[in-house]
């Protein structure tokens, strides 16, 4: 099943996953890849670039300096099953951004917050913010697993 | 934590992830990125380009199209804990290809059947087998998750 735009209930099944995978590229086409936490308002794609637990810098910052010289990404979303007949993901392709408007920080903080307990006692009101626009949902296989 | 190279405990701790998620990018260096199957030996990260359900032609190949003109890839092997002091990851980044070598594929499939016993009523002797060779690989946070 191919899904060129994700139906209500496949944006709840979206959102309803605990963590996607984010990759970026640097200018050079050197790809980058990490665990995320997200939330999906059916609209955007939020992630904070949070401190836990506590990371180098450099590692810390790769997914930020590459949306900054290179805003293309991708983030997938699945869940691994042995029943390989139960396997799907959705690919959220777009472009991503460092959010800087205060207001819509304080928005994603919100969201993040109402999915994942473990933000409320986070200090991640000064951290960047990624944004992602979708340009196209792909869904493959059973996606909404 | 960062690990310049895994020890052998860490080694086996990559191969006993079941998925890993696969970042590729074309020569825009536009990113994609994918659930996989895979087996690491290691030296080398080995995955096959399955057919597990039956999915679209372009999709499928797109990671495989990504190598040809860019061999620059980065894989990520996590598990997501809702304990968050228990979280980390393996990033493997490095240089992939095509296995064009016959008996390199044997292999490859047969080290993939013995980790998967998905694969051994499968049909993938003449599918492509990405083979990726590591240059940097670093863990982050508790990566032996």
């Amino acid at each position: 099943m191919i899904l060129e735009w994700p139906s209500p209930s496949q944006k709840e099944a979206i959102n309803r996953a605990r963590v996607a995978h984010l990759a970026t590229a640097d200018a050079a086409a050197d790809p980058h890849v990490i665990p995320v936490c997200f939330v999906y308002d059916g609209l955007s794609v939020y992630s904070v670039v949070d401190q836990k637990p506590k990371r180098v810098e450099a590692m810390e910052l790769r997914r930020v300096r590459n949306i900054l010289m290179n805003p293309q990404v991708a983030l997938v979303v699945d869940q691994y099953n042995e029943d390989w007949t139960a396997l799907g993901y959705t690919l959220i392709k777009g472009r991503a951004e460092i959010l800087s408007n205060g207001a819509e920080i304080l928005v994603a903080i919100r969201l993040l917050r109402e999915k994942y307990t473990q933000y409320q006692t986070m200090d991640i009101d000064d951290s960047p913010v990624i944004k992602i626009h979708p340009s196209r949902i792909i869904g493959w296989g059973r996606p909404g697993q």
